[in-house]
């Protein structure tokens, strides 16, 4: 056993495990900065492909960069057709981030990542591909249909809605979608973009390191907690039942998922941006019976708890207002946060050490193998 | 950004990230042990599939316990028609350990671990299947050929070399691999263990655990030392060749693989036992030729640069002998680390908390959005 530092606490909490230029979590006045820039001032004035831009390149582009960006990424959404076949072989009770995780590891088969001077074009190719390819396989799985993955859309925002609807969305979801994007775009190194670091620390492949992370972003401790408050808001049928099932749960000390932060102690920045696309669409809508309801689970919540609602709490009516099914929500966030993950790992190879902790023993003492009619 | 502790070295060398009852690596007097047995011992005594029940379950089994783990997983190695055609769309040129992530994924999506109570029959499968898969894409991109992977083969060490070579393996071959697949099955906190690890800690599915791990050694810092090292020694004519290349390398100061360790100062345990059986290969050949390179590369490693051979080195001419193809030897090793990755996956959720580390922040100070015609 390696002789090791003992922590202080489990998970690693409070270690510093590296260094990154990325973003900023929590930070005194500022709760969530890419590069330096608000993520709501980003959320604000950009869409999505100006945020991975930054994240992946370090700057804002000029219009001119953001033009032949955009126009590259338009150029790379086609599915292989080997892709589009397994994509046909995973049913349609799969779990969709296994589906993510295996349309993402197929992809490197067919375009394996052979040199580190690929790395931005395997990531752009992923960043054009992935809304098609979940797409692609909840169409064919559910509705029986093969979709046409090349739409006109103009943006990865408008690529999601297009090729999950089978039609041109509206402007004003394809603006939610912008700002959803963008919001779940990079968080330092929580446990996905840690898996990710992990991986490429051994200088394996983009597409290895961006498996990885989506496995770890299924977990029920990471992603997947707006859909579980969509599973907890549509259960109830209006504000003053929403009232009493939160009063319910927190009598029996049921997990409320959607509420607090493991870092964020105050607020989470990210909350006021989708709460406000929550309530246009609602509006846009015309019944606003579900915005109402997540508005008085968020009151009680407070009021009972001081907790306030993270990134995902209003993200489920949201994306429930753009008819987007549950299941689909944190592959979103996979659409999304590939480009932090991304980010990450060149971060990692620029400036790389091969992450190896030690361990804690507590098992058994040096003992002899005994014969087996011994044992 | 979280407050986070300085760590003195990157890459979290020397620091305890958990604990483990698993394996000590490097502690003093007794190199490798798992679950307080010597791997020497182990591997002299016993095969595979004791040391994974002892590593998965915490100690050897009886006869009767052994006899009945070895007919369960006797039972379970058919592959699945869909993973069949997804390994029959991955090239002839794809990287052999792209397609052990992507088999595996692919498997969490047909036969999901659904709840923590099935992690061990989730794990016992892919111990039955990963051989048999990996040499069913083998044979169908390679020979054109689709293998019954039912064969009647005893073990997993045995299942690997008759699905290979479609024949029933040699006594001695079938040694060779049970030593093999126990010298490999785990070593602590190693970087593809701790994906697996950071992985399960967001209480994910065991696939997800055991791709993110496949990816994390797929890369050449980790996983691939011992192919790197059959590179080397094929292009070696004979043992005067072996150490003019040898002195040549050092000279220029090249990377020679299958040397040292980042954490056995003196010797690798596994080394010794892995040489006696590459000799008794050598013999059984009658052309001893690699092994004798490989023995005057050792003496020549040794006497100028005091650098022993890792566990690696002698598993290349030992594989050699036995008909395996290079790029085979990482995926024998997924498919005998598998043991160990998926035993700290349980240990880990056992006892979890989220591993979620702090970063220290070296970007940009605050700054507002600009205008994109501004930028």
């Amino acid at each position: 056993m390696a002789a090791g530092k003992e922590l202080s606490g489990a998970g690693l909490r409070g270690q510093v495990a590296g260094k990154t230029a990325l973003s900023t979590v929590g930070k005194s006045g500022s709760g969530l900065t890419y590069r330096g820039y608000d993520v709501k001032d980003l959320a604000a004035n950009c869409e999505f492909e100006e945020v991975a831009y930054l994240i992946l390149k370090g700057e804002l582009p000029t219009r001119a960069e953001l033009d032949a960006y955009k126009t590259k990424l338009k150029g790379m959404r086609g599915l292989p057709q080997a892709l589009k076949e397994v994509l046909e072989r995973i049913p349609a009770s799969a779990h969709p981030m296994d589906v993510m995780r295996t349309g993402c590891s197929m992809l490197g088969n067919l375009e394996t990542e052979e040199s580190f001077d690929e790395q931005q074009d395997a990531t752009d190719r992923m960043l054009a591909i992935f809304p098609g390819m979940i797409n692609y396989w909840y169409n064919f799985s559910h509705n029986d249909k093969r979709i046409d993955e090349n739409t006109d859309a103009d943006s990865i925002a408008e690529q999601f809605l297009w090729t999950l609807h089978g039609e041109k969305p509206s402007e004003l979801h394809v603006q939610v979608m912008q700002a959803s994007l963008i919001l779940y775009a990079e968080h330092e190194f929580n446990a996905s973009t840690f898996t990710a670091r992990v991986c490429a620390s051994t200088l394996s492949d983009m597409h290895s390191c961006i498996t990885g992370a989506i496995g770890s972003l299924r977990g029920p401790l990471h992603g997947g907690a707006n859909e579980a408050a969509m599973e907890l808001i549509e259960g109830m049928n209006n504000p003053e039942h929403a009232e009493e099932t939160i009063m319910g749960m927190l009598a029996r000390k049921d997990k409320i998922m959607g509420f607090g932060h493991a870092i964020y102690s105050e607020s989470d920045p990210r909350n006021a941006v989708i709460k406000e696309w929550s309530e246009k669409l609602a509006n846009e809508n015309g019944d606003t019976n579900l915005y109402d309801i997540s508005v008085r689970c968020e009151a009680v919540m407070w009021r009972e708890k001081k907790l306030f609602c993270n990134a995902d709490f209003f993200h489920a009516s949201a994306y429930n207002y753009m008819g987007i099914p549950t299941k689909l929500f944190t592959p979103i966030f996979v659409c999304s946060r590939l480009t932090g993950w991304a980010a990450h790992v060149m971060e990692q190879r620029a400036d790389n050490r091969i992450i190896r902790p030690s361990a804690e023993y507590t098992g058994e003492e040096n003992r002899a193998v005994p014969a087996i009619a011994d044992r």
